[in-house]
């Protein structure tokens, strides 16, 4: 199974993709896609539209699983924000991939098992369930990894309930 | 000139298409797009992209004017009409058309002429201007053919202040 995870932003769109195979997690690519504030907002959403279609194009992920936005963030940065998980949700959705949200709650109860774990705490995590030598940087990139991450998680999580 | 408004929304996202010719403004149409809410994000998003879509194809609008969310919105549903913003807005950015943001203050000083104006005034005066013998119904389409009218008296006033 490959998963597409996104940590969604309209100036920085962090992206990991993560495959897994049986027990083993294989990380296939990570990085952010920037849009200058110089752009207009029609810009930066077609930028961020192409770039997610480009890669859901070359990595035919099975799943994207997008990251919610934590609502301690102000109402201006909500709409910002929203613009772009928005286009990159409907990038998936018209190529008919199925897409799942995860709070950051989720995401460090999914990768960290604890879910008030810090920033820090999960970017280790994710470097050693990644088989990484660093910490993947920026910060959006390994966001975004451990949102796939987390998604993995959950879904093995309910295959082993459903079996009971 | 033809503007398609839109007043975005996730539930309802209201649109009005108005054309002008000299000094006179015609509708040629209004509506809303419902995504009802047993829909997911992704079908809900879908949606919304290919109605504006439609919107464009149909009327060739030379400009799409969007409405600026109302700031004392919460964080919560400033998230959600982001996503629906944002998907509008990429609709037109693909087809090369240019968007237009206006603030609902915008839209009422160029309206009504006033910036405090109630929602009753703003609608009142869309059917004077627009010579309908109701107001348009619901309250989501009186709104998008609001942002149309302002897109237009905008641009006129801007002729204007370059002639000067």
């Amino acid at each position: 199974m490959i998963v597409l995870g996104i940590d969604p932003g309209m100036a920085i769109l962090g992206y990991g993709v993560v495959e897994q195979t049986g027990n083993s997690l294989k990380v296939i690519d990570y990085g952010v896609v920037n849009t200058p504030s110089g752009m207009n907002t029609s810009q930066r959403l077609t930028v961020i539209f192409e770039a997610v279609g480009e890669l859901i194009e070359k990595y035919s992920p099975e799943t994207v699983a997008v990251e919610e936005l934590f609502f301690n963030k102000n109402v201006k940065t909500a709409l910002t924000i929203g613009h772009a998980r928005g286009v990159a949700i409907l990038a998936a959705a018209i190529k008919d991939i199925e897409v799942y949200e995860y709070t950051p709650l989720q995401v460090k109860q999914a990768v960290v098992g604890y879910g008030r774990a810090s920033k820090q705490q999960v970017q280790q995590m994710v470097r050693m369930l990644l088989n990484l030598k660093e910490i993947p940087k920026p910060d959006d990139a390994a966001d975004a990894l451990a949102v796939s991450i987390c998604h993995i998680h959950s879904i093995a999580l309910q295959k082993k309930l459903n079996m009971k």
